[in-house]
């Protein structure tokens, strides 16, 4: 099985990163201070795309850069680009095949913005459409369901944020992920051991805030690919405001927040989701808010900017579990191929 | 039953904003081309983001003004909020009380941005924070789910560029809505008639791209707060990447493509999912498109970039329906108050 064995390999795969990636990300870094963007445009499509949701928080929050997600269909569809030309234009794809991520960064290219590609091939049509290209150095991935490549492309993300802000600390805190990445791994045995519960739902709501909204979105996408689940990730303000009302007895949602300035709220939110009887699961490092969830999965202690790395590997694990519980083709869920063009 | 009688004032909302809001629009417009914003950053939540949505293809495609949806929690949680002193920053909130989307237009007049609200009420605090009001005009809505002033927004986001595009002929587009509105709304004893057959789903995924992105994210929120299901909205690109592996036979897909440059590629996305043996229901104007669709929802023809305000019409009567047919409370859905403040 591919999937197992790439989840495993994260931990090796961001040190490759830490290791051979810092001084071409400080070149990028440059570049971009140079060109001094008055915001940043990310095109991405699926899991790459949650990846970008992490960038909106690190540039937005770190670097105080505006991060707009790219809408793909006014380059390729539509042919009326919006003006990028101040924009730092990132296009991100595991693959670096998608056309229409392509489109965006050659429109960009033409506009006068600086383009910069994170793929996992140097030698693809996105690598080679960029300016810049950072790659993902994650081994080839054979699971159609990425996983190795999305926490690739968040410590890409992390090291540039890092570079741009010039700040030693932050580099310190990224030196730790593998080691603490490999201890996240650990929960394997005991998400396998209790989730055979959870092998006849099918409806599933993920939340997170601010850095781990990127998290939910990216569970949910896996439970779904893998398992066919019904499974929808939220920010947890914007469940608030409509989808909460489909929460009834036995809802299972799974609540991801790490110690951090978020927790407030999605302790609240936990003890809203108990009293309507939901069947709450939590990813967190915090005591009170796993003591909340019926289901704790402790991950282990970071700053909240890079927990995101460390909170979606519970989640790949389960559901991965899930597709197994389920007797899924793992490797190669329906309908889906490891590719996918869209234009 | 309000929700009924809001969704019937929607043709005369849409009237007096075009006869009431001209005057004030152009002004806004003429203090938006002053200011010339580098882009727009929009604030909202739940049905005002598929609202904010709409306006990243107006703007975007229209007027080649990037747009970038806000992330409160940056604003409110974090306290580092991005640079937002060279952007239009508007906060879409029906009711004006949204904490946080107040708290991103605070943010961005400290900053030197250009504010704009649009809501309901003009005395409400995201209004009274804005230095510009963009009012709805729609009247009280007192049942939970928006209806009205979702459309209300959608043609004030519309007004507005084509106020900013300085172009006679998109006006004289918009004048024709009222009367294409009530139209679209004949609809609705035709999909009474029919929608006892979805009496018993509980999953839905609604597909729309380009400008009916806002739509397909709309019509699956108000079947979700309406009825509970486990409805989700895609972009039909987005879906390709990952979902699609969720769909077998039998599951309900709402495709939403009027006439358009998209409609090849929802064609295409039909055919898919009709040799997947999916229950597709298609809203649209063009008979190859409703010819494929195992039930048809047809609205009036119009310009792709007004189509949204027609096309999530029949989408807000299945979702009435479907709360109908199975016994439910339709003005206030179980967990949801028609203000949600979160911070």
């Amino acid at each position: 099985m591919h999937l197992q064995k790439e989840i495993a390999q994260q931990p090796a795969v961001i040190e490759r990163l830490l290791n051979d990636g810092k001084t071409l990300t400080e070149a990028v870094a440059t570049a971009i201070r140079d060109f001094n963007p008055g915001f940043a445009c990310i095109a991405a499509r699926g899991t790459s795309d949650n990846a970008a949701h992490y960038a909106q928080y690190m540039f937005g929050g770190l670097l105080r850069l505006p991060v707009m997600l790219a809408t793909p269909s006014l380059h390729t569809v539509y042919g009326t680009p919006p003006d990028l030309s101040r924009a730092l234009v990132i296009g991100v794809s595991q693959s670096g095949e998608a056309e229409d991520v392509r489109t965006v960064l050659s429109d960009a290219n033409q506009q006068g913005a600086l383009t910069l590609a994170i793929t996992n091939f140097e030698e693809s049509p996105l690598a080679q459409t960029a300016k810049y290209h950072l790659p993902l150095l994650a081994g080839r991935e054979l699971s159609v369901a990425a996983t190795k490549t999305y926490t690739a492309q968040l410590t890409v993300i992390a090291m540039l944020t890092g570079a741009l802000a010039g700040n030693g600390s932050l580099w310190k805190d990224l030196g730790a992920l593998p080691r603490l990445a490999a201890q996240a791994l650990r929960l394997g045995d005991e998400i396998a051991a209790w989730s055979q519960r959870y092998r006849y739902i099918n409806r599933l709501v993920t939340l997170g805030r601010g850095f781990n909204y990127a998290t939910a979105c990216e569970i949910s996408l896996k439970v779904k690919e893998l398992s066919y689940i019904a499974s929808e990730g939220y920010s947890e303000a914007n469940f608030r405001h409509g989808p909460i009302a489909a929460i009834d007895r036995g809802h299972p949602v799974i609540l991801v927040s790490p110690h951090g300035k978020n927790l407030a709220g999605m302790v609240d939110m936990c003890q809203r989701l108990n009293e309507l009887d939901a069947e709450t699961l939590v990813i967190s490092n915090n005591s009170d808010l796993l003591g909340q969830g019926r289901q704790a999965m402790t991950i282990p202690s970071t700053p909240e900017w890079l927990s995101p790395i460390l909170a979606v590997m519970p989640g790949q694990i389960f559901a991965m579990q899930q597709a197994l519980a389920r007797g899924y083709e793992v490797d190669k869920p329906r309908g889906l191929s490891k590719v996918t063009i869209t234009e």
